[in-house]
């Protein structure tokens, strides 16, 4: 690290530099520190790498890997740098490999409802361009503007039309990847549907870089749904709440989106970003449906009447374009405005099994008043996925040591339930302590056997997931 | 196998009546021999097991795997027998595992939207059963009146509804899972989203048993759709027929069904059973749409019009269930028409990216011609998915020999287009000599270092895959 303090060029510079050109690779301590962060307001010391590389295409990728495998250098795969689980925080110095540079759409097929794409593509990018032929790529992970279509694969990511539409391992048809000694493979056809061996795409998906790394991808499409309607129900018991997503199920509406804004999220998000909001609820469902047109009225006055069927006391319906976007900002809005309380925001992803959803938010705010944190919390409740936001100032130690007893104690609620400690946001650095307690440890060793298989020297993406 | 011959008790056949019970075991020689066959039409040498047992509960799967796992005996195992790649057929002797006993659905939770089943469960039974609350189990396999959902996710069969609703991958959200070893193991948690760890649950389906054996599943359920409508389009073209999909996925429409039947299949099932087929055009297309009644009108006709923009010769309609029924049931007959031209059908399951439909479809004819075989076709053209039905007499050397290299050019033909072996079929026995070509050399070693991580004594359904 010497090299590093006085902004020498290593030896693993000179060779990224000559894989991938001066220009492609940095490495002096300034920039590097950049590189020590995502998006996670981590609680641990931090790490630098040695370099960046930001490589142009794939053979770059399997020279860089190769170099990497023969000398056992770890490498901390990167592209939007979005994460909130420390899925790109440098744990073991070595290469950083920013993908951002590998952003091409290379291909919109229409006619076989497919496009393929690069891991450095913008996921808000890549929905406009395939709108623009009235298909759509349905994961909207709320990050979309900055995250990138690589990450969001390694990472599995959500959003909130998840509950209609599935997560982002449900829109991967093929992928190039390349393994930690450089080798590359595809490990589908490119069709929309492959029974010929094992499953390979969806074990790289979610795996968080750990097993390889994606260099391409092939991604199914859909044809873009006619038309949306929007709607905030607001509720004054969070058990009304719950049974109204109940009942829309019994009436066979599947909502496009169905997230849960609490009581601490409303007022909040009304004191920063005002819009009218109705501050003395308990809780608010943002509702959307979609589909054709001429399906949408019937459901929408369905929809009304369950919520006023379950004592929803003010609904906040929407009959123009303006109307819907008025209604999504404010639900935008929320973690931008918990992050005006506090230096730190702190996001968890925990998720039960939807009838567990009242006891896993009460239990939120239960422990979160004990720690006497700051916290909004909203989520996805159609998918029994809950994001507690918690405002803190990292640097007050009692501030930290209690979130820390805090999210810990989240996690414990999350098992009792049922549930398990993330359902669209991933493991990374920031959850790996807890594995052991949310995977039977069976099925634990089996991973980490696997782990071992494709990548024998712990050189890809080590300190993640484990 | 002398003991076989006698119809003894080998001390393999005393263990397991000492796991399973008596009743559970079956070791006589025109017992096993009725177990060495599935749906498949094999034209290999047919082989025995030394026994059949069927398992009551899971720690029995896991006594049996234990007492295999330390002898290193194969293991088959078998759910309804309706495999059409040889999945069922034993190849190396041993255990048949017949998993029909464990058949209780043993849960099915409306508001989380999710059934709990045993492997021996009839998928048109699980269907029917949560039908009863409204909900909705999409995959739906041509012989779902025999296949059991433990086979169903072990191969990860499709049929007619994949093309919107997707394949049975992605209705699985928990499975529990016996090793080589007899470790019992969970893949994942019960909720909807599930990130934390590798996604284990994917890596077993479409395994086909030779990973691990699957001994329960949490099943991921939907609203049923409100309505159906049906429709069958006659086209003079195959370029007409592959177009009006494409024109009907460019109009925002996504039929739950676009199926493909070819003027042999039309004339083969109007001979056998007829409704009126017209059997002077070259193809048919079955429609059905589905959703909320509202939206269906619209929809039905707007269909009616892009088949006749793209010269649909005649069109038929129906408006009741029963005239519904009627389509469906000429459709369905397909299989046992062919059945009655030649003392065997050869089932085939290639599939292509869509925009390559025509030309696989053409040349499927072409090389059939080519070997005189009597071939029917038909298929999920959605998918891009053909079969390919071949009616001989296996009986007959040079029809079986022609079937043999008509088979394989089918496979190379597929392949040339960037299709694949199988779509839904899987593997099995019948298409591992073709694997190598089908997947790339450093993905299918990867695959086998899979295999050898899982089944290091290379037990679990062997010579099936590779």
């Amino acid at each position: 690290m010497l090299d590093t303090l006085l902004n020498l060029k290593s030896a693993l510079v000179k060779a990224m530099e000559k894989i991938a050109g001066e220009e492609n690779v940095l490495y002096k301590k300034e920039e590097l520190i950049v590189y020590s962060t995502d998006s996670t307001n981590s609680t641990e010391q931090k790490e630098i790498a040695e370099v960046v590389v930001f490589p142009q295409n794939t053979m770059q990728v399997s020279e860089i890997m190769k170099y990497a495998y023969k000398k056992t250098i770890a490498v901390t795969p990167r592209s939007g740098g979005t994460s909130v689980c420390g899925a790109c925080i440098p744990k073991k110095g070595g290469i950083i490999i920013d993908f951002s540079k590998m952003d091409k759409i290379s291909e919109i097929n229409k006619n076989n409802l497919i496009c393929k794409v690069q891991p450095g593509v913008v996921i808000e990018d890549l929905k406009k361009e395939v709108e623009k032929q009235d298909l759509y790529y349905p994961p909207d992970p709320s990050n979309l503007k900055a995250s990138m279509i690589g990450g969001s694969i390694a990472l599995n990511s959500g959003g909130p039309h998840t509950f209609k539409y599935g997560a982002t391992k449900d829109y991967i048809i093929d992928l190039e990847v390349v393994l930690s000694d450089g080798t590359i493979i595809h490990t589908s056809s490119q069709c929309s549907k492959d029974v010929t061996g094992y499953n390979m795409t969806q074990f790289f998906i979610g795996s968080e870089g750990t097993l390889g790394l994606i260099t391409e991808a092939v991604i199914k499409l859909i044809p873009k749904p006619e038309a949306t309607r929007v709607m905030l129900a607001y509720f004054d018991t969070l058990e009304d709440t719950s049974k109204t997503v109940n009942d829309l199920i019994s009436n066979l509406i599947t909502p496009s989106v169905i997230d849960l804004i609490d009581k601490n999220t409303i007022k909040t998000i009304e004191s920063f970003y005002p819009t009218g909001l109705l501050t003395d609820k308990t809780a608010a469902l943002l509702i959307e449906i979609d589909g054709f047109k001429s399906a949408l009225d019937e459901q929408y006055n369905k929809i009304i009447e369950i919520c006023k069927n379950n004592n929803s006391s003010y609904i906040q319906t929407a009959s123009t374009k303006e109307e819907e976007e008025k209604i999504w900002i404010s639900r935008r809005s929320s973690f931008g405005a918990t992050a005006k309380l506090a230096p730190n925001v702190m996001t968890e992803d925990v998720v039960v099994p939807r009838d567990k959803i009242v006891p896993l938010v009460k239990g939120i705010q239960y422990i979160c008043d004990k720690y006497s944190l700051k916290t909004c919390i909203m989520g996805h409740i159609g998918d029994g996925n809950i994001h507690p936001n918690i405002a803190l100032d990292l640097r007050n130690e009692k501030e930290r040591l209690n979130f820390e007893q805090a999210k810990s104690e989240l996690f414990e609620l999350a098992l009792s339930l049922g549930g398990t400690l993330s359902g669209e946001h991933g493991i990374g650095s920031e959850k790996s302590y807890f594995i052991n307690k949310a995977v039977n440890p069976d099925c634990l060793a089996l991973m980490k056997k696997l782990k071992q298989l494709f990548d024998p020297k712990n050189i890809l993406n080590p300190g993640k997931i484990f």
